[in-house]
């Protein structure tokens, strides 16, 4: 019943071939049989996962018209604010905080179309890493070979979906903390553009490059909770105020997308499972050309400073009253950021802008970038190194170095999972110009037709 | 002729009173006579200025339509590039640079509208100071009483327009470099919303604060320079794209003005000159009521780290290479601010959109707010500090404290000139919600024609 699409469980709902608390009760058995394995979550919210069934199969019972999402089962990164659950974000400096007094932006709007909330999940302290090896809650472990990472920070997220817990989760993306995870469980994750999605409710990294977006198994799916998630919030104000619209009954248009490959730093940066990968996708893409960005690896830079300057003041209270609290690997990163010359900053946020300038303009020619998502696939859990390129690069820094210059730039960006020879999954970044997330959601789709990408696992 | 009003020259011209090259000439003649004790003028383009004059009277014999600025002299901050004048800023550090290329975009809006250019203005070091005693070009002396400074740090385009040498002239204002100077020179000066006019081609200082505006005489006047800069400028990231309208035809709207005083900060950090200018101005507009800013001194604070470290940052290459051509009160405070930690920064930038949040609400009950422009009317040369409300301030850093937390928020003012006991000059502000130019503009009318404002000096 856990390899259901959402329309799957749409239309079994609407012929009563199994009700809403069949599938609480299944999720429930599924998290209880394969989490202990996986450590994707911290908390199960099981009462409120059976209430919000009832609620789904009453108004079964009185034929009212379901929505969109009704009864599917979901989970979110343990830093959205769950009502009556502690805010954790990943950090045992939160353990002891009072639970959340409402539910998140985003959750609300998922309970509003009918999805089911089943749990609150792992990953990075603070959203502050590439690999969910969390020093306090312990390290997820990749469904596909619990050997290895999930990847981060969303790790809990990507694994929950992975290992068929929920069919759908939501996570956060600051440098690449969707598209990592996802890349590396062999599933779909959406880094909607920059302000399209609101954080309300969702605790704070880097304001400036922080995003929210849903991992999921299909990019149906994938595009059906984008839709729900979508909305004005006039409280959040780095949300745009642009129009949105939905893209999940569009996925099939045929027109013409102009695939381009990012080279250079895209290129030299990854193993030869992430070049297959890329080029298998450009293939059916028909992307016959390579570009590059200029000065990526300085966007990634540029990014580092944001995050550590942004992330340190924002910690910097609790940095000063609590040190002996902090997660071990972020203490030192989180001060160095919030005491780096704000010269520093100021010029990364002055190189952004013209790191945008320079690449906007590429989406002239072209309507889709095409780049690695991970510059290997899934590394093993407390592996300290991986050789890319013939450099021995750090797996926790290094494993979204191909994400972070895509953020920089707030561009929208779909990652593909594609199954290597090794059979570990990697993924493919669809990259589109900004607010144009039915780009990548049309391309990914084309790609899941072809038969392109990697099958769901089965456990 | 220098106290004619702009219609009356566009008047002049048509009739044939007399010619642009008549104006230009005058001008230059003025110019001549006034500045030398003033010393509002580090350049003087007299050759384009007589060009630009016989332009005009070609159109003129053409029997072809005058644009609005036709014949009008003015001259503009030494920050604003001039093809063929080296863009000083104030400062030593550019005086060994090439002249400019091309005019900064605002030149060549004016230029369109039929103005014509005759100079360069002098100001503090690179926009940063509200004195306008520039260690290497000398103090600008105000009109009013040659041993008082002009303010600054756009002293010599309020100097300039108060002795009578051009009708009008362009200012930037980052804390308070248009309000200030225009406060103790006796004129009007308008800063625009932040992100309203193109700052293109005008020496940048702190990207987030930074606004240009122009200073003139009378309303109409400064209206009508107003409406010549509107207009869309693509290369420019930080203008908005807001659509434009012009108010000079509007000013005479006689819809009522919620009007109330900003008490509390701006109450206890001035004088009595300048608590009796807003009570005059207040009464004329018939504001009954006082409120606070919450946090306005945090506001000011915020606005000082925001601008030594955006302006540290931008000049760190040249601090490093050549510290010694530095002006002597800067140099510290942009090596401070360049290496001031970021957490500082950033928690700026946060507070800046917290107090938005707090401030903007206030413009549901109240279309327009008063305050002092300035603590107390102008200083002498020289002189280091100023007692205000028992305390001892440094003139230096002080005399923008009024202005600092209004552009802060980005919100547009007029600065009106009133008339004190001692004969001297204070201003009072504006301040209309965001992008309500009109609105400042026409209570500044208001108070024009019930005769409240300082009169023209006739030297």
């Amino acid at each position: 019943m856990n390899a259901l699409s959402i329309r799957d469980i749409q239309q079994g709902l609407a012929i009563g071939e199994f009700s809403a608390q069949d599938l609480a009760q299944v999720t429930l058995a599924k998290i209880e049989q394969v989490n202990p394995d996986i450590n994707a979550f911290t908390e199960i919210t099981a009462s409120r996962l059976l209430q919000e069934a009832a609620a789904i199969d009453q108004l079964r019972a009185r034929g009212e018209t379901l929505p969109p999402l009704a009864g599917v089962p979901y989970a979110v990164k343990n830093l959205f604010d769950i009502e009556g659950v502690t805010t954790l974000a990943g950090a045992e400096l939160f353990s002891t905080k009072p639970p959340a007094a409402i539910d998140a932006f985003a959750i609300k709007k998922l309970n509003a179309a009918g999805a089911m909330l089943s749990g609150a999940l792992n990953m990075d302290a603070y959203a502050y890493g590439f690999t969910t090896e969390n020093s306090h809650y312990g390290a997820t472990r990749n469904p596909h070979d619990l050997t290895r990472i999930a990847g981060g920070s969303s790790g809990g997220s990507a694994a929950a979906v992975a290992a068929g817990m929920v069919n759908f989760t939501l996570g956060t993306d600051t440098n690449g903390s969707i598209r990592v995870p996802a890349s590396l469980c062999g599933i779909l994750g959406l880094k909607p553009t920059f302000g399209r999605l609101s954080r309300r409710g969702s605790q704070p990294f880097v304001a400036s490059l922080d995003h929210i977006g849903p991992l999921a198994r299909s990019v149906d799916d994938l595009a059906l909770v984008y839709d729900a998630l979508q909305g004005r919030d006039a409280d959040d104000h780095f949300q745009s105020t642009r129009e949105t619209e939905p893209v999940a009954d569009k996925l099939g248009h045929s027109s013409h997308l102009r695939c381009v490959v990012l080279g250079g730093f895209f290129e030299t940066w990854c193993d030869i499972d992430a070049k297959n990968a890329v080029a298998r996708v450009a293939q059916s893409l028909e992307a016959l050309d390579c570009i590059t960005l200029p000065e990526a690896e300085l966007a990634r830079s540029a990014a580092f400073l944001l995050s550590a300057a942004e992330g340190g003041n924002h910690y910097l209270p609790a940095l000063r009253e609590e040190a002996e609290r902090f997660e071990i690997n972020s203490r030192e990163r989180l001060l160095a950021g919030a005491m780096s010359p704000s010269a520093w900053y100021t010029q990364a946020q002055r190189f952004r802008a013209w790191f945008r300038d320079k690449t906007l303009p590429l989406f002239d020619k072209f309507d889709l970038l095409i780049a690695p998502a991970t510059p290997c696939s899934a590394t093993l859990i407390g592996q300290q190194t991986m050789r890319i390129n013939g450099t021995d690069l750090p797996v926790k820094a290094s494993m979204g170095m191909l994400t972070q210059p895509i953020s920089f730039l707030g561009l929208p960006v779909v990652t593909v999972p594609l199954m290597t020879a090794s059979g570990n999954p990697i993924g493919v970044q669809l990259i589109a110009p900004p607010w144009r997330e039915d780009i990548c959601l049309r391309a990914a789709h084309r790609l899941e037709i072809q038969g392109m990408l990697a099958g769901k696992i089965t456990r």
